[in-house]
Formats: structure tokens, C-alpha cells, sequence
């Protein structure tokens, strides 16, 4: 492997790893072990398992932020259509996922919020572009007059965040889908209704 | 202590590092020497620590669920006030913790939904139970006329759970009290509009 994609490799592990069992519970060792990866490596690559975790939360707050782009700016739809099937397209993923894994972000937030500042730090801030994307959508379907023009989009969108993260977390509680069933069907019936 | 007060101490103090740490995180050992008792005595309670947990998670859930009642059963409140008072409560309690801890619940099923089948069953129950407080409030709402009568309790009260366990969480990512006070705002001009 070249340089870049060891490092690549390294992080690529850490998410699944993460995603799986936690950041506490994911010993370096074994993100090299699974990674294929030579022990010695690591610190070459991070200076801690902490600067680890933030290229972690880097690296998939970057590749997430380009997939919700990708649906929230789809030219073929109405934004309010765009939001419909970006949120369905996570119910899918779930689904397929056997409603394991969730949310990394939203894993690593329950997690680590009360016990590392700089992880803390970081996942606001993806937190808070994630958000901004979807207050984006919704200005667009204000415009697009497919919701009222006096919703504040930034509430709106922090409300369907929390909708999100909530249901992403019942669901894999309940090892069902319809936490997210039932969220996307409301907020379209109530919320969003246009 | 007598014998019945020492489990309830060790189990309390679970409940504190737990909420504070997570349970993996939490060590045998870290909770009897919080709680002040002999390193003898944990295995006089608990058979292992999964069954110390399953008992952290009945106290608390029990615990919980008095305290759930108390606000929406409160014959001296409308249905959507008593929900209301709940919520505007968990807020108030949340800022005053500066945003730390959240929802043990929520906490403990993201960290074991995937890891532990026997606590995640139990973690589906007691949110199950509490679903249904909700769903039994929201009815009440239908019968005394502050909700249209066709809407589903059911499906109401775990949009309701959902939006609740994320805002949470968000705050707690946040240190802002901000999510919880967008959820409960929307929730109300939206879809417990009366």
C-alpha cells in the first residue's frame, strides 16, 4: 500500500470498528490487526489515539457531508422531495443494516461528550454543518413555496436532526425499523406537510 | 448498612457512573469504592455485572416511570399540559446538569444495542413501557378534544421519543440546552398543535 492509502486504510478500520463497539472500546491494536496494517505503523500516521479519533470524525464527517449534498441538492427533485428521499434512503440503509451500527456521529456523541473535549469539539461542528445543510433544504422549499415562509429553517432543522438521531437510536434498541418508519411518516403527515 | 440498603447504594452509584462513563467503562471495582462497600460484597448481590446492569437498568427504569406518571397523570393539568410540564422539566433538568449525562436509557442502548442482547432486551422494554405512557397521555389528549381524533397514539408517541432521546443527545453534544428547547417548541406549534 502506498503512504496514503495506509492512513486511508487505518481510518476506513476505525469507522467500522467505532461504529461497531465504540471509541473506548477500540484498542489500537486491534484497529492495526484488522486493517492489516504493521504494528509499528500507527504512529506514524497519528500522534495519539485521540488525534486518531479526530481523523476518524474528519475523515467520515467529510465523506457523510458529500452524500447529504448529494441528495439535498438534487436538481431532479423539490427540496421537500430531496429531504423525503434522503431520509428513506437512511431508513434503507438501516434496514439493511439490521438496524446495527446506527449513527457514527451520533455514537460517538453519547459516547465521548462528557468525557473528551476536543472529540466533543469536532463532532459539534460536523453536528452543526449537518444541520446547516438541511436548514438549506428547507430555505429552498420555503422559496419553492412547498412550506410556509415564517418557519425558522435552522429550528426546523435541528428538529429533524433530533427526529433522526432519536429514531436511528430506538431502532437499534428495538432491532426494528419503524422508529424510522414512524418519524419520517409523521414529520412528512405533520411537520412537513406541504 | 443493612443488606437491603447496600445493593440499592451499589445500584445507585451504577446508575451515577454509568450515566457519567458508560458501562463498559465502568469497572466493578470504580463502583464499590464510590459507594463505600467492602470488594467482597458486589458478587453477594450480583451474580456478574451483566446482571448488575440488568438490575441498574430496572431500578432506573422503574424509578423513571413513577416519575413519568406522576407528570402525565396529573389530574390537575389538560393531557398536552401535563405533556408539556414533562418535557419543559427534562429541559429544565438538562440545564441544570450543563448538559451532561442526557438519558441513561438512551446512553446505555447506544452503547449495547449491538454488544449485549440480553441488556438491549431489557433496554427495549422499559422503553417500550415508557412509549406507552406517552401513547396513553396522547389519548387522553384525543378523548378531552386537544387532538384530532384520528391521529395514532402509537406512532405519535415514539415520534415523540425519538425527537426527545436525539435532542438529547445533541445537547449533550452541544453543551446547549438549544435542541431541546427547538424540539419542544416545534413539537408544539406543529404536531401537538391543539
Amino acid at each position: 500500500m502506498k503512504k496514503k492509502d495506509t492512513r486511508v486504510e487505518i481510518i476506513a478500520t476505525g469507522i467500522e470498528l467505532f461504529s461497531l463497539q465504540g471509541y473506548n472500546a477500540t484498542g489500537i491494536d486491534a484497529v492495526l490487526k484488522r486493517a492489516g496494517v504493521p504494528k509499528g505503523s500507527f504512529y506514524h500516521y497519528f500522534g495519539s489515539k485521540e488525534e486518531f479519533g479526530l481523523a476518524v470524525i474528519d475523515h467520515f464527517g467529510g465523506v457523510y457531508a458529500a452524500i447529504v449534498a448529494t441528495f439535498l441538492t438534487n436538481p431532479e427533485l423539490t427540496p421537500l422531495n430531496r429531504l423525503r428521499v434522503y431520509l428513506e434512503t437512511g431508513l434503507t440503509r438501516l434496514t439493511h443494516n439490521q438496524c446495527t451500527k446506527g449513527c457514527l456521529l451520533g455514537n460517538l456523541g453519547q459516547e465521548l461528550a462528557d468525557q473528551n473535549e476536543r472529540l466533543r469539539t469536532r463532532l459539534d461542528e460536523i453536528f452543526r454543518a449537518w444541520k446547516g445543510q438541511l436548514a438549506a433544504c428547507i430555505e429552498e422549499a420555503k422559496v419553492a413555496g412547498e412550506l410556509p415562509q415564517d418557519l425558522d429553517s435552522g429550528v426546523l432543522a435541528g428538529f429533524i436532526l433530533s427526529g433522526l438521531e432519536g429514531a436511528m437510536l430506538r431502532a437499534k434498541v428495538m432491532k426494528s425499523p419503524k422508529p424510522m418508519e414512524d418519524f419520517i411518516a409523521t414529520l412528512f403527515a405533520t411537520v412537513l406537510k406541504s
